[in-house]
């Protein structure tokens, strides 16, 4: 995972143990923690989670020297990663991601001018000094750039739009009044205390993707969003936390992608469709326009309605009930 | 409710009926009329009216001194509000309104910039000289706060944002993109003219709400738009005139509220849901994703589908139906 | 159709005939085509072509020159039109669009602030300096009119607006944060290339219409998207290249209109519906909120439901089901 956020790290596995609210207290050999990580992206050092057994597979092969964890799932666990028992092992991996990362629980108001494009003031554009702009930038009026960004060759970004957190790749177009790279809508009662999800991601928009206007995408939490390259997106699409979009997919206007859904390539997704939290969409998967998808979808399916349902047998129901 | 705009009155009760176009001409002692106001939030010496029957309840013990009203309904009027009969009690009740406040049926264009906050010049900031904002506050930049904001402390406004006619408490976070306070959606032919309804009404913050990404809440008519303490807006969310929200309510991305619905509080409302006007929604009702909500639900009720129905009513026809 | 983008023709027609792809090669009688068009705005000089059979009646009364039409669709042109055979017609106008005009695949980035309208620099509002404007204009704060924009008298445009290549007629209200005349969302793959199609359009609304806030109203690609005379849009709307709406329509907040749909006059579409593409809806149509219209509609129709139907069949399909 890409972050722009600075790791604090590393801190030794007992100091952190000691912070957590739901883990049973027992002693570790003293070892250090290099970072945190969702189960799949993990490295060697890091502590993870098992949000639900929907990562149970992510679980079996991960890297990460520490899991947060069930006691009921811990069997699933590989030799190489250590359980914390937790009660609620997400609660409690809020606490140490605060610890790693103590400012990634808001947006940065921070700003400072960057000389180097000086030249775009005049049309209101504000550049911060930390972004990196590849040849031939274009972009708008009264668009901000924020902190943690990096563009990348050939890119135009239109007017009133605002960036922070993201790595834009070659290519990308993001047309007027778009939002890319905030924090992600997340939020835990811990102890009757409302806490905000740290977000340690970034957005990846990747090579020639079009964004329309008027959309938003959020920053991943504990791993990036990522829109996949020759991805296409129309205009007021909402894309929450930690999705992933393949690549050259086509997805048309008002659609909402909720969080940590992954979706594959070639897909075709119609018009004010809404894809529900924690899904994994196939490829070459067509979703007809005003759908609600709320399971997980194969390899080139085709569904309709709500909830989304295989187009032949939503056709079928429909002459039934008309 | 508050009102940032100027009340011209009071009105002698005889002037007032003598502009009436539905109403029965009818000579009334003379009194001053103070001001106007939904039947809810009416005092002593306002003058207020009966959109619909669904208001009873609120007409039978209302304060307000006189009530423009169909003749059917008349009856059911307390003892201390005067009856003005009229065909259309809306249309009529406009025309007065526009007495009282006749620039709110529009949106104010002038500005002077606050030298207080002349320091978010340098991020084109704007703020307008009537704002009032407290301690630790931050915001971004390319920002427009405009006439008739009142803001608390620790406040975070995003970036591109655009805020007028709206009381922002302490703790709010507002995120990039998002237009509160705007005129609402609210037109009415009277003798085939088509007139703005004035929106004299303001937009609530309470305290620590968050409001995501590109989300656009009107400010009420009659009486104010309120999103009530530590409820939580994804992004892209549209809240119309005279909304009223409850306390600590999650609401996900794209869903929209039309004119003058009350929500509970405790209430989780899924994306893309869509909730008709003039409804009341109880405490702790869950909506599930997608859903359009076209009745009144009572507390506890949690729904789902289109039109939205108990969840395992619905469940149990789509079994029916694949 | 009105077109701000420079036409760089006459070609003959010889000339454009061997940039196709999929059309038979043939030779024709030297003339200079004139310019580009839809099959229903085409005058004489022009090429246009025959996308589907759904504009078959275009077909006949088209004043065109030359149409690029599968060969099975031939026999229904008129004398005037002369047919070019091709097996992909759009494809094949695609390169003929992009000769006549190169840069109409992508939104204009430069500016030069119109020194007649100075005095809102300092609201951060710049203007092009090819923007003209009428008498008794209002404008808010951090908003950008950029190139190809003609705005009619006793026009109010809000803050943080985007606009360009629109014509806005007199008494036009135009809400913060609302994006008009970008470039519509339409890409075709020709011999395994991603080709952004032209979008010569622009953006026609009609006098005294009404666009709420943080709506996306995209240009047409070989004619213009209208909206007509006294419609009303609420907020979050999103209308897409080509579409036409009538006069006097009320469309509610976080409505989508696919591209090239056609909407008669006096009608009503409740909040958070979606019309697909290429569609016909007919005079004082009624859609109900939240509803998906996938079929053409006829005058004085009452539609409700996914996909929509007769207001009174939904009902009683709803009734059998719970």
């Amino acid at each position: 995972m890409n972050s722009f956020f600075k790791n604090t790290g590393p801190y030794d596995i007992n100091f952190l143990v000691k912070k957590l609210i739901f883990s049973k207290k027992k002693k570790f050999n003293k070892i250090k923690v290099k970072g945190i990580s969702n189960l799949k992206d993990a490295k060697r050092g890091d502590i993870s989670f098992l949000e639900s057994p929907k990562y149970l597979l992510d679980l079996k092969k991960t890297k990460a020297s520490f899991c947060l964890i069930q006691n009921k799932f811990s069997k699933y666990l590989n030799s190489n990663t250590t359980a914390i028992v937790s009660e609620y092992p997400l609660l409690d991996f809020i606490l140490i991601a605060k610890i790693f990362y103590p400012s990634a629980d808001t947006d940065i108001y921070d700003f400072k001018q960057n000389i180097k494009y000086k030249k775009f003031l005049k049309n209101n554009t504000l550049i911060d000094s930390s972004v990196k702009i590849g040849k031939n930038f274009k972009v708008g009026l009264n668009t901000t750039i924020k902190k943690n960004v990096s563009i990348g060759k050939n890119v135009k970004i239109g007017s009133n739009c605002v960036i922070s957190n993201s790595i834009i790749e070659d290519g990308v177009i993001i047309n007027d009044g778009t939002v890319i790279g905030k924090i992600g809508y997340g939020f835990k009662y811990i102890n009757n205390k409302l806490h905000f999800i740290p977000h340690i991601g970034c957005v990846e928009i990747q090579s020639n993707c079009y964004i329309g206007s008027n959309c938003s995408i959020d920053r991943g939490s504990f791993s990036n969003t990522v829109i996949g390259n020759n991805t296409m997106l129309d205009n007021q699409v909402h894309i929450a936390h930690n999705v992933k979009i393949g690549k050259f997919c086509f997805i048309a206007g008002q659609v909402g992608v909720a969080g940590s859904t992954e979706i594959g390539n070639h897909c075709m997704i119609g018009g004010q469709s809404g894809i529900s939290g924690h899904l994994k969409i196939g490829n070459n998967v067509h979703i007809g326009g005003g759908s609600g998808v709320i399971r997980n979808l194969n390899d080139n399916q085709k569904v309709f309605g709500y909830p989304a349902t295989d187009i032949k047998v939503f056709l079928k129901s429909k002459q039934r009930e008309f």
